[in-house]
């Protein structure tokens, strides 16, 4: 198996040599919406926070104060934790919070903190964001992933739990992404969130609630978060502003819940373990980047909901137009090709009657002038192997159109000549 | 022993609750020159980097670049490299070199990098940085502390490999700042670097040599950086830019050698072994942090050192203040308070005749209004505890004497109490 860094820079390569190419591979946001934070607004946001923060007419003391060393929590924990209860329904407070360098420090803080533990192992859907297993390895902890095929995750926690205690290991951290998930794009339903709830505290699991599409509905109402149904405290979320604002602002948060078990001792006690981890990483989240945020969140009224709707719109139209190319260009197919239609987010998930792998992905591009992700990057076995993830958030319609017409051309090409192997 | 984390929460604490109190606990630029990166410089360099960097008119195309997700390894590692080169005369080369977030990151993921093995050691002089032996226990590596008493480093490096021999264990990684040590403010000399190179050579033990303070110096030449020096291939160049720019840039780096003991490939090896942590801990360093330095690198003709020269003139001055204010305030106390006249950098090490923990830094700020650091913060065992490090980086000269002047009351009142308890 490729490691993430490896998949990235095969893909990085792919796309570098082939520069015409439409790519599906990316899962970043479209650049015109980030072209809305040009240099002058990101100064205008900086100087609005700025402003707010600093009461006083000490222009100096305050512009000395953004770029010195400074809170290892994060300076803007109380407007990020206003937009979390605002926008994604989540009880955060700020004494709860850990603002981090980007949402990937979050996990790799969340996991070297919570496990520590010679049996701990962490529990992931399979597959699932590259970035978590690949956390999970650098720190040298146990993966467990849980087949995606089996639809009731609750039941696959349950049995997770007996095969690990079977190895002398417990599950201590369930990872997930409920919302439009990085890679497959599907959602869990609020019942099922409840019956996750359930489990995770009868086998005391803490589970990482990553939301990094939650903003990006577009259709159906959006589901409570299991940081707002948990009444147990099970549940740390995990937010970015990468999808929202920018990724190059690097910010993101962790949000623990009030008790753990019930325990509000042991929140204080995890939160300074998390600071103290943070403390050694990365010392404090830049300051520059935490009053940009900080600033737009003023301007913004502290909701972030009027910001993104013309993303969710473009977006919208963009999933619909992959979904009729997909029905227009794979037809020929008939039921060996299948594909979802997600609610939400940036990626679908597409299978194939083949394999597709790393050869596959350079065929498509040199032949077809299409980039796509293996699904099989997001697993640890073969089970994705005839997967491919398509992310349409950074693509134009007219690319949308070419690049799946151009796909499902490779994909005949490949039945055919299946067939003759055959 | 308490934390990093805790003793900077201690440390701000006392500060909090004593606003009025002279501090020379902080290791931190003077506000005065972070002043001059004020919101208009900051987002004058951001635009010129973005000018340079992007040769076509494609304004919108160039904004959406800087803010999406990025190289992992940084995307200023040429300037970087030349500004290294130029100022600390380090064989710097882009394709070499990691872009981090701050140093601590640097320094975070060459020890997890490097020390793989399971009888794997760290050694530090005894004191060091506190972040570093947090870094080493975060990643629960083995720590072994060299006493700084031995003033031949290269035979406490020996003694050292001997001792962890005989435990089943090897040293790894030595970590070091020759320039103006934080705590102790020494240098180590060019013939001590060259033996330490050579006992690291002949133990196959990697010097992470870190220089922070390196432009800083007020007196005497610039010695070579072991990084220079080195012809074996065993030295890792950490720098940052939080003490020349601004702390809350979070920008710092790491520079490989050209070959590990002779073996390139290696170099090539650890290079995407740190590449690929980096991306699992926090995918890229922020773009906009590294466009502002890029910004500012290009406006200053690829060097720092005409920037940084107002600071160090200051700076210089405030140490000579500090040694005044010391001779003059410790008068009485004769032979029984030393302290050393570092040549550079922001701190000196004052030994005092009585033990000076946590209480005393209280006692100190309550009831004589100056906040120092014990040196036992930076100490695994009792040898520090006699010691305080004193930062003259941003006081001002007028709290320098005042503050060394209640430093001296605190230190007569406490000698006569310890009198009167004799």
């Amino acid at each position: 198996m490729l490691s993430n860094a490896e998949v990235m820079s095969f893909l990085n390569e792919v796309a570098d040599e082939f520069p015409a190419a439409v790519s599906f591979a990316a899962g970043r946001p479209a650049d015109k919406f980030l072209e809305r934070l040009d240099p002058a607004a990101l100064l205008n946001a900086y100087n609005g926070y700025d402003k707010f923060t600093n009461s006083g007419s000490d222009t100096c003391r305050s512009t000395s104060r953004l770029l010195q060393y400074g809170r290892t929590g994060g300076i803007v924990t109380d407007l990020v934790a206003h937009q979390l209860r605002e926008d994604d329904n989540v009880p955060a407070a700020p004494e709860r919070m850990v603002i981090t360098s980007g949402c990937q420090e979050a996990l790799a803080l969340c996991l070297t903190a919570l496990c520590q533990g010679p049996t701990d192992a962490v529990l992931v859907r399979n597959p699932t964001y590259a970035g978590a297993m690949g956390a999970v390895d650098a720190s040298k902890l146990f993966l467990y992933p849980i087949p995606l095929n089996n639809d009731d995750l609750a039941e696959g926690i349950e049995k997770a739990t007996a095969e690990l205690k079977r190895v002398g290991r417990r599950p201590r951290v369930l990872y997930l992404i409920p919302n439009f998930d990085n890679p497959t794009g599907r959602v869990i339903d609020e019942s099922q969130r409840r019956m996750i709830l359930e489990i995770c505290a009868k086998h005391s699991i803490i589970v990482l609630e990553d939301n990094p599409y939650g903003m990006f509905r577009y259709e159906g109402l959006s589901i409570t978060p299991l940081a707002a149904l948990d009444k147990v405290g099970c549940v740390i979320y995990l937010s970015t502003f990468s999808k929202t604002l920018a990724p190059a602002l690097r910010v993101g948060a962790l949000t623990l819940p009030e008790s753990f078990f019930g325990n509000r001792t042991a929140v204080r006690e995890i939160w300074r373990e998390i600071v103290q981890r943070k403390s050694f990483n990365t010392l404090n989240t830049s300051q520059i980047s935490q009053a940009i945020v900080g600033g737009i969140l003023l301007q913004q009224g502290g909701s972030l909901r009027q910001w993104v709707r013309p993303a969710v719109a473009w977006y919208h139209n963009s999933r619909d137009m992959m979904i009729s190319a997909l029905e227009q260009a794979f037809a020929p197919f008939a039921e060996s090709v299948r594909w979802n239609r997600p609610l939400g987010g940036f990626f679908l998930s597409l299978e194939l009657p083949f394999s597709f792998d790393e050869r596959a992905v350079r065929e498509c591009a040199v032949d077809h002038g299409v980039i796509v992700m293996p699904m099989r990057f997001f697993s640890l076995d073969a089970s994705q192997d005839k997967r491919i993830r398509l992310s349409f958030s950074s693509a134009s319609p007219e690319q949308i159109v070419a690049g799946i017409a151009s796909l499902a051309d490779y994909a005949l090409n490949r039945a055919a000549s299946n067939l003759r192997v055959t």
